[in-house]
């Protein structure tokens, strides 16, 4: 079939054969369709969808266009954990070390940040010495002995995933449930995981603004899951404020280890959140009866460090100076040229936060890339001092910056207060985990 | 604006302002947005749509993105006529020398055939020494002494609407209203009239299969001239089987020289769709009183022979042997080597026709191009011999073919079997004349 056919195909909101989607996809990538026509079937698959069967086909053509590790060999159920992009988010610093804490085997690739979002990469790389960039032989190792590691991507994974992401970067063609979770999926399988926990964020930090629009995308790639034969789970949770207080890279570690050292209270949304992708991950991998079974083994593996020590092995097998991470020595990381407090400019209530605007603040300061060229600053960021719904009173601080250059803080400033709306009522509050979708 | 930001804004269902769309046109034709960009916009525009000022603004910047033909000290009104392309369609060559002989003043750019329909330059160059490729002093020149003048398109007309044009065929966005009516009225408002003619063909062999559709694209581009202030009409006609009888270059230029003589029923559909088309222009070149009136001068015209007088002089002025152009000589320019009869393959009532099918049959015999290399054999073609209603007997012709080159002859017939439905009753009657929109 011509390629323009295909096109003319799904923009009629016809659904593709399984062919015809593994045609494009190999096409594509060999060059012999051109960007011109991926683009315009790109819109049209924003348009029109795809059905759960045409989403797990792509998914699968496109892991199959590059390498699939395959983790086989490593003991017990393989768990991976993937949050769509949030700010403030530092759970897989967290729940990776405590699920290997409680006996589960988690081999991870992860990624870094661009725009608002952090990435684990660049949170790992802030600890001195740690190199994230782990060969095959290394990452096997890591996890056989140590039962958990977080790397960098390694060898030529979902090169259809690079390329057709470049090109819906450039056509508006990002925002589509079905592509999303192609892609998301499509690098989950190739990593060679046996059970997957995702974390799809909902709110103003995040690319599905409503709870249905996450829910959805949340619905489609369990549903690929099913079809192809993974354990797949997702929880959808509120980025309508950043999840932890810290936003930035060395700060993240900090928050991550005052979490594992027992020094974050478990009314906290960051705390509540781990718990919940944790127990997700020890259901899947068979390691506890339930939910409150699972959490029990969670919490006793910050109360013993057993979880903390997992990090800080992973950490050292990585080449990092993991004496850094405990409560007494993190604060050295998050060392600064300045702090400077950020005050609320009226009294009243903490209404509603953008977090995807505190994200771009905490990006002016150094912590995250614009574009991928820019050097991120480990130690910089910004450290919040308020939650919605929080009273403040004209000049209490909203949130303390972490800042070396201080060329843009003015402009970071700026785009805080405009983030953070005081009003004279508290706003309706919003749930910090909306949902959990698992197979049917 | 980032022309990703204006691809977003149309896929969300926006509009696009004045200076967005101008700034789309100028920057497409200037090279500076790319192919895989402009053609994402374009499915987005055709799953989206516009709206009829979005749509008069593109005509408007497409218009101007090359030279714009001043008719201006030309006499009269200057009238022009346009067909969306259908199959055994002669019109032009009966209601431009009709119109000019009631006074009108027609100068008219046309086109040549692509693919299952016919073009009315490819039928002039069937007579010998007619040259389609005219300065623009000489088609002022013809237009001035003739009152009527069809030539090629000349100078650096639209050039937005080649390149778009070229990108959706290859995209799947041909069939979007806005598409279509922006790139049909940006040529006809730079090749000068004052007031246009539009005949939207609906049915099998027009790109608007249904009359709703047909209907949306006529309203569309009437709006468009109510909004850049040029009069546009627009008759919605029948295309579920030839107009005609004659598919072919030559054999159509016979037909219309038959009609000019007085040899064709007025209860024949080229028939009644000349008059209509004809009124239309002389009521909007002030030339007629209501449609009676004008069909009676049209009537005159046929009878006296002075329309028939004024395309011989439009020939013979464009270098063409206009002596054949009579009912006596005409046959000269259809003599090809073999005539061969389709019979009916039983008894029964002809249903339907696929008037497509039927063009794509007479393309097979060397009268259309497949790609725009192809060479036309002028005198070769089909001459319908039936029309949906009629009742026929098992061997009966259906059509008779003009042949050359016997290579693809077989398959020509297996298309028009294919094309011609024969069963024991009689179809559902289709009107000629679906409807006229005007300005209002």
């Amino acid at each position: 079939m011509r390629f323009v056919d295909m096109i003319e195909k799904k923009a009629g909101g016809q659904r593709l054969s399984s062919a015809e989607i593994a045609e494009m996809v190999t096409g594509y990538v060999a060059g012999e369709i051109p960007d011109y026509q991926m683009s315009a079937m790109l819109m049209a698959i924003l348009q029109r969808g795809m059905t759960a069967e045409e989403t797990a086909e792509l998914t699968l053509s496109m892991m199959h266009s590059g390498d699939v590790v395959d983790l086989s060999d490593l003991p017990g159920v393989k768990l991976d954990k993937h949050s769509t992009g949030g700010v403030g988010d530092t759970t897989t610093l967290v729940v990776a070390p405590l699920v290997a804490a409680c006996g589960g085997t988690v081999a991870k690739m992860s990624g870094r940040g661009l725009g608002h979002t952090g990435g684990t990469l660049d949170k790992l790389e802030s600890i001195p010495g740690c190199c994230v960039e782990q060969s095959m032989e290394s990452f096997r190792r890591i996890v056989r002995e140590n039962g958990v590691a977080v790397i960098g991507q390694t060898g030529n994974l979902v090169p259809a995933d690079k390329k057709i992401y470049a090109l819906r970067d450039v056509t508006a063609t990002v925002r589509s449930v079905p592509l999303i979770a192609s892609s998301v999926m499509s690098k989950k399988l190739a990593s060679g995981s046996d059970a997957i926990v995702l974390d799809v964020k909902t709110g103003t930090g995040a690319f599905m603004e409503t709870p249905e629009e996450a829910r959805a995308l949340a619905e489609r790639m369990v549903d690929i899951g099913a079809l192809v034969g993974r354990r797949v789970a997702a929880v959808i949770t509120d980025m309508n404020q950043p999840l932890g207080m810290a936003v930035g890279n060395a700060l993240e570690v900090r928050e991550a280890v005052q979490l594992l050292s027992g020094q974050i209270a478990p009314d906290d949304p960051l705390y509540e959140v781990c718990m919940l992708l944790g127990s997700q991950m020890l259901r899947m991998g068979g390691l506890a009866a339930d939910d409150a079974d699972a959490r029990n083994r969670l919490r006793a593996a910050i109360d013993s460090g057993a979880g903390l020590e997992k990090l800080q092995r992973m950490v050292a097998m990585m080449g990092g100076e993991s004496a850094y991470l405990t409560p007494e020595r993190i604060d050295e990381l998050c060392a600064v040229r300045r702090h400077i407090d950020v005050p609320a400019g009226e009294d009243g209530c903490v209404v509603s936060m953008q977090a995807e605007r505190i994200g771009t603040a905490a990006q002016m300061l150094g912590a995250g890339r614009a574009t991928k060229e820019d050097v991120i600053d480990p130690a910089v960021g910004l450290v919040m001092r308020v939650r919605c719904g929080d009273t403040v009173r004209r000049g209490d601080p909203l949130c303390t910056l972490y800042v070396n250059d201080e060329t843009r803080v003015e402009e970071a400033k700026a785009m805080l207060l405009g983030a953070i709306r005081i009003g004279a009522h508290g706003g309706a509050a919003t749930p910090m985990v909306y949902g959990v979708v698992e197979s049917k």
